[in-house]
């Protein structure tokens, strides 16, 4: 089958690689429908992860259950299913609290890399959701995006504590920044406030329910929201950069009481202990428990009631997937989505 | 009046002073009964914190209202009154949302310094609460311990979510830690890890509450925490110190999903993106909203269903504050009640 490997930083190619094959009896084997690349992929192609030996990428998936092991019981070969990027048992304590991205059996969830023609996924009963049938072509990008970008921008909202009344500013316009626009608008937030300044992204975030744009970055934007809340900060925050400025920024946006729900993962991040105690917010986020989530997003994609696939503004086959990590590292693109 | 004031590091004087007058029409001027040493008077003490000019010293107090100014209706002369470290108008968003140390027009509580025989506390009716009338002699201890360490200890275990069914880790076992202990006893937690080395401080844990002791610090003592909750570390963990060691001893003794109530004022911490991320955890606290949740500690300690002026271990008249101030730094005693 072919398959993305990244060799080293902006080093990515498509090669010919071995049909995964049933290890565990809890594994599943899927034929994918669609992969994509992820923000968190360019770290390591921008040479700022290490790439270790040649890595097989990906781990955003939807596709057809090929055949499962032995001791899987909730999929079967034939049914659509949607994943996450980190597989869980469902069972564990941890899990049963919400936090599966956290499961005591945690492992990657797209074990032999997403971004291929066929995959193993480990835990499938764990880790799989069966869409209620066969989906229409064009929820395919809306099902895909729930395996990831939809579900962490969901988790940073719920994170957040976004809901009515709430004033919610949105720090990162990638698509994860963009989805949690989208799930704050769900969650039924009064006031959205996303910070980009990118027209294209601004459109987009408009669309998916903001209600202000603010373009000022660092102290400025700090002061824009506090301008726009009557001095006091956002109810809720929602970062999806990962860096000390976007760290920063969401927590002096933030009111007294107020939650960051913090989902873009950390690089070079330390924080000032001084600083968040006096700043009296909540903080909570990490790797998002997609899995929590995925049962009422992909009810929402089906009947249609949110369309998260819109992120998706550059479709490309499998075999040009070094082109769509060039689009995304550029911002030509705000997610690549990859058909094998 | 005899009032204390630092002078500088270890140099603590009980001295003549101006007895304090109403400035501000929303002032009380009270007669102190009672009033204390804090662990935060300690950093200071021990030239860890700068000292200014000469810094009249104390926070927590309980007294007799002398006079008020004629903007205040919520409590008269002859009310026995407990109070806060921070004085708010209990009005703004910010303290209906129960976040009064971060009120819009916040000031020091004990205006003119609490260790000592008159004090002027401003906006009075947003920031002292009258008990239902004057206390039996054996209640002021509690009481006074409400103007702070228990307000503080019960934030933590609020923010720490202590509650039914939940496993309680306490880091810290000063007056905050041990009334952190007794929080999440009344909050219901069905087991509370003390974590303490000193044996007169195991015991006043057990009796407010704690079911296990655990003597070890640092990666040991989070071991420690997880081999009693099955390798998933605490639900909640409330956190009384305020270092480094403290606040990274907390998060990883906390479970994935779980929740670090932290109110040790932070010194010298820095706290890593990283680990945070993927830890997992709720972080919360700062300095504590004691307003909040006076009403409700001031009708547990009248009605004697808790008992948390046990932390004071020594008392001494006013005229000693300097022998407390060494007895706490020596950790000879737990907390001082001093009585001007």
């Amino acid at each position: 089958m072919r398959g993305v490997v990244m060799y080293g930083p902006g080093d990515v190619r498509v090669e010919e690689r071995e049909v995964p094959r049933l290890v565990e009896p809890t594994d599943a084997i899927l034929r994918v429908v669609a992969s994509c690349i992820c923000g968190s992929d360019l770290w390591p192609w921008r040479g700022l992860d290490a790439v270790g030996s040649p890595s097989p990428m990906g781990h955003e998936y939807v596709g057809v259950v090929e055949s499962v092991g032995a001791d899987v019981r909730s999929v079967k070969p034939g049914d659509f299913v949607v994943g996450s990027f980190f597989a869980s048992d469902n069972t564990c304590e941890i899990c049963a609290a919400g936090y599966q991205t956290h499961c005591v059996r945690r492992e990657p969830g797209a074990a032999t890399g997403g971004q291929a023609e066929y995959l193993r996924v480990p835990l499938a009963d764990g880790t799989l959701v069966a869409t209620p049938g066969m989906p229409d072509a064009d929820l395919v990008p809306s099902l895909l995006a729930a395996s990831d970008v939809l579900g962490t921008g969901w988790f940073a909202a719920v994170a957040a504590e976004a809901g009515p009344g709430k004033t919610v500013a949105v720090v990162g316009d990638g698509a994860v920044g963009l989805l949690g626009v989208l799930a704050a608008k769900q969650l039924g937030a009064k006031r959205i406030i996303a910070m980009s300044r990118h027209a294209d992204r601004q459109a987009l975030a408009r669309e998916f329910g903001a209600t202000d744009i603010v373009t000022e970055r660092g102290d400025e934007g700090v002061a824009k929201i506090k301008e726009l809340t009557g001095g006091l900060g956002a109810h809720s925050t929602i970062e999806a950069v990962g860096t000390q400025e976007s760290m920063m920024q969401a927590i002096r946006a933030t009111r007294a009481g107020g939650h960051v729900g913090y989902v873009g993962v950390s690089h070079d991040v330390s924080l000032p202990g001084l600083e968040l105690f006096f700043s009296g917010v909540h903080l909570h986020g990490g790797p998002a428990p997609v899995r929590r989530f995925l049962p009422e997003l992909i009810d929402l994609i089906w009947t249609r009631r949110i369309d998260p696939g819109r992120v998706f503004d550059l479709t490309l086959p499998l075999e040009e997937a070094a082109d769509g990590y060039r689009a995304m590292d550029e911002r030509r693109a705000i997610k690549v989505l990859l058909r094998p």
